[in-house]
């Protein structure tokens, strides 16, 4: 420090005390009224956090159980092992009942491309023979609607998910969890989108008829692949898992191209099949998110654990799951995000956030691994600098750096893991969150795909849960 | 500019002033005459080099000499149209006839790697019945060395091209050129390392039989491939070209799959072939190298230009041709590559630096795009920022940075292409080169990876003979 009269910290000897205060105005007024002028600042801790965080701070109860959390979230090693019907994998799927993702809604909230997505699946279906009869059985609450989260399963986008659907299944010895998802149908008109014209239809038909059962005997001539190990060498070939996933598609195709012309299949069915996996550099996707799934799923229901296991949009809502707080979604209301556009549309064609590919995130890729994928900033918009940037501001809400899933560039460094929602509500950094964009009107698809920011409230909903189920020591 | 009388820049009027001095002596000789000690400093132009750039510094016939080079070298589109016995596809190719990498060298010069290579080449043609008699008939002069470089060609490593070995040929509309490259037949122990086992010269049947008739066949089906295109995506997909090929290994797979599987061909044929290009990483490599070649050779016999179009080595010579001389090779002594080894060897099993590769650093891929690929020091040592630093400082030896070929973490930057040997000779700055490393003696195959250092004198010989050709103004 500098000593001398005249150097850089002198006036803070010479000068009038300048006074900064933050946070409830009680102790700016009472300087007040003994003649000093505090410089106040905007920043507040979010509404009763504060009382929370206090309850909770400094209880080494809380650092144990996260430690246990993102250990087990960094030490699943889920395995693809098998593709079949929805209705065949998860318990009591019933006709009559549909997943979709985020946290629970009713149609009667459900924004356009989730109505569009159901209205898609009941066609798909056959549980309605046009568009006009699904929504008035929708509306009429003839459709069971029920979060995939709350399945072992997440969904990209709307995640509507119906019986007849393929979902690819993955299991993690380690822990024993198994985590479900749909194959993923492309760009575009697509239903997780809210696209339900005959296209749409008749691609899930042909994904359900030939792509799912020519997939699924191929992997059983390849035997269970890790998926995880895919991920770490993707995340070194400029992906980050969430909309970057070019890298992992390629992978995935090298790995079961050799069995999959194997299969007992027409020529002309297993080339369709290669080459819809080659026009698809999203393909990976809902690998990655069953494979982010699992390992979350592997840190639920940690008693006193902040750590989030689940981040989920329906469309209307974004929710966020807790290890320490069970199955209780704490939420606010879904942002817009901010992005490109394709060709014929603008910021007044997006839907708010929507989709389970929050999963990703949760489990230390997508926007937290922005940094291995700097190419992506011409998919979601922003500069470079931007993906570097997001990577590293991460770590200040993460609760470690992830073992396995590294950043060449970072020197190798592991992603930020494990979001801490403690950290979050203290910090007022959110997760960074790259995203699609669906078209707000049913039917739509995407129109773009951009960057957007969580409710600072679901951290701050799940920090008070959080507090209130602590023991007092 | 500070000017107080205590500022940093006081001391140059207050202290005496010291002289710092570089190149010949005369002048720092001059100065101790007088009393001044000069501050010597080591460097000084390379031997005869000072004269020559003397004469053609400043000449504008150089400069749009260049410009015109490096733009024909970035404007080269090459495509992938064909695969064919090399025998076909290059003009003159005789029997007792075998192409290798680097300048011109006759057998008692070769090396351990290229001697093994050129021995397995005469046990595939059945030009020799065992090892022995192959050394005794290269020795006695039956076999007619060549440089792929003069056949329109390259090779990896020792680059041995028999008349039998199926080439891909690929060819530039936009300048009229075509350039051949042979398949890669993996890592270990594989003829371009110098390995000619049993098992070295099974593959090589195999590809003549199996992989290249297939691929010729799917090629056909497909249409030209344009290489350009899928390097360009490589490089954002964290590989640099030369020693990281994994993303474009993939990209290549993807492309030609659909169409593989139509061929006429057994499925278990097929599945080896798709088993096979999924096994090796490298694979595409001998794609991009031929792409390099055509893109380079279209820049060739610009008069007065100083840049670079070939930069070679056959394990003995390091050799360097530069467009404004013609098909002259200025060479020097290969050096020892610095880097990782396999497990079971050290720096004493490395043979000098060996193969055609270095097409990729001549086309501002390489060791001058390792910034796009941070991961490939896992591959040849070094440490992440090296990586980075490497593409930073071509950018002081190159004429300008490429318009497709781009590195995200740099901004989109183009990387630096078009060496200027002048450039190289006035900075010090030599090309980064990463290179697979042979092993010393014959049949050993690959011992490591690494990164090593061309000899200056190459580049100081191809100034020399330009100044020569440069007529005064």
């Amino acid at each position: 420090m500098e000593t001398g009269t005249d150097g850089p910290l002198a006036s803070l000897l010479a000068d009038e005390p300048r006074v900064v205060t933050a946070g409830v105005s009680l102790f700016a007024d009472a300087l007040a009224t003994q003649g000093v002028a505090p410089v106040r600042t905007e920043w507040r801790p979010p509404a009763g956090a504060g009382d929370a965080l206090a309850r909770i701070a400094g209880d080494e109860r809380l650092d144990t159980a996260n430690r246990e959390a993102v250990e087990r979230l960094q030490s699943a090693r889920p395995h693809l092992v098998d593709l079949q019907a929805a209705r065949d994998v998860i318990d009591g799927f019933d006709d009559g009942m549909l997943l979709h993702a985020g946290p629970p809604i009713e149609w009667a909230d459900a924004s356009g491309p989730l109505r569009g997505a159901i209205i898609g699946a009941l066609l798909y279906e056959g549980w309605a023979d046009d568009a006009d009869a699904a929504v008035a059985m929708a509306g009429r609450g003839d459709v069971d609607l029920s979060p995939c989260h709350e399945h072992s399963s997440v969904g990209p986008m709307a995640g509507v998910v119906s019986p007849s659907m393929p979902m690819y299944v993955l299991h993690d010895e380690e822990h024993g969890i198994t985590a479900c998802c749909t194959q993923n149908e492309g760009l575009g008109k697509v239903l997780r989108y809210g696209a339900f014209g005959d296209e749409v239809v008749d691609r899930l038909r042909w994904m359900e008829r030939t792509l799912a059962p020519l997939t699924r005997a191929a992997l059983q001539a390849h035997g269970p692949i890790d998926v995880r190990a895919l991920i770490v060498q993707a995340l070194q070939m400029g992906d980050e898992g969430h909309n970057r996933n070019r890298a992992g598609s390629s992978l995935f195709l090298r790995e079961i191209a050799g069995d999959l012309i194997e299969v007992d299949a027409s020529t002309a069915d297993i080339a369709d099949v290669l080459r819809f996996i080659n026009g698809n550099d999203h393909f990976f996707l809902n690998l990655v998110m069953p494979a982010a799934k699992a390992a979350a799923d592997a840190a639920r229901d940690i008693p006193g654990s902040s750590m989030v296991v689940a981040m989920a949009r329906n469309g209307t809502e974004f929710g966020v799951q807790c290890s320490g707080t069970g199955d209780e979604w704490f939420t606010g209301p879904a942002g817009v995000p901010d992005g490109l556009f394709l060709s014929g549309y603008g910021p007044d064609d997006a839907n708010p956030d929507i989709g389970d590919s929050t999963i990703t995130e949760t489990a230390g890729i997508g926007g937290f691994a922005m940094a291995a994928a700097p190419a992506i900033v011409r998919f979601v918009g922003g500069e470079v600098s931007d993906a570097l940037r997001f990577t590293l501001s991460m770590y200040e809400i993460a609760l470690d750096e992830h073992d396995a899933y590294q950043i060449p560039i970072l020197g190798f460094r592991g992603t930020p893991v494990g979001i801490d929602a403690t950290k979050v509500v203290r910090t007022g950094v959110v997760p960074a969150v790259n995203t699609g964009m669906a078209g707000r009107e049913p039917g739509t698809g995407q129109v773009g795909a951009g960057l957007v920011e969580p409710p600072m409230e679901c951290f701050v909903g799940a920090v008070r849960a959080l507090a209130d189920r602590v023991e007092p020591t």
